[in-house]
């Protein structure tokens, strides 16, 4: 989580939402991407959907159940959808999203195969998302 | 709809889940897709996600109020969720997806500006479907 976490100041510093997202498999990150909405101009360009096809792309397989997504803050249910389609092994996630986040909509979202963890460097991956939206405030 | 049903023939040809979309703006259509998961070994390469990409290119813009999408099944909840991103004004499916449609899920997954009709061409678009199903399991 801390490189996702790195990627998400990446993005930060490029003036986009800060969510930062890796792909493990076999204890290797196969893939890494930070949230490129602004960059790409396309609203789904999130950094799961950008890891997620670089993991598709690197297996060259549609599912990637040997694999585990850590991703700064809680995936919306796009992502979750992808999630669910990709088949994943895991889904390891930092802050919660109350106001995006998959689990306001259905908690069955991401595919039954995926073991799903949530809170993992909460207070950091919350503090750089809501430091973001102030600095956007101001 | 004819066009979105025409582009899931092409898709049916391809060895593809038979699934086009269109999105139209000012009465004009200004992106085409059909569902490539095969062809790209991508499981979000949807008709929908493809064609919105398009459209996201095609004005150079994130929002897509002015746009309408038309497609053949009722969108999953990725896609769905893909739709609320882009703001889109209009979606109108054809048959509905009683097992991996956004409706399983929630309603208010798109937009709230997202004015959605369903049932377009309904006997058309599901016969595609459930043929290419058949085959499929022969």
């Amino acid at each position: 989580m801390e490189q996702a976490l790195a990627l998400a100041e990446q993005a930060y510093e490029e003036g986009e939402i800060p969510v930062g997202a890796i792909v493990v498999a076999n204890h290797r990150i196969i893939a890494r991407a930070y949230n490129q909405t602004e960059r790409l101009n396309d609203p789904t360009a999130h950094a799961e959907m950008l890891a997620l096809t670089a993991a598709f792309d690197y297996f060259g397989a549609k599912y990637l159940p040997e694999c585990t997504l850590f991703v700064t803050l809680e995936p919306c249910v796009m992502c979750a959808g992808a999630i669910h389609w990709a088949q994943l092994g895991g889904l390891v996630y930092g802050a919660s999203d109350d106001k995006k986040g998959y689990t306001r909509y259905h908690q069955d979202i991401p595919h039954k195969r995926t073991f799903v963890t949530s809170g993992v460097l909460e207070p950091e991956c919350r503090a750089l998302i809501q430091s973001f939206f102030r600095k956007m405030r101001n």
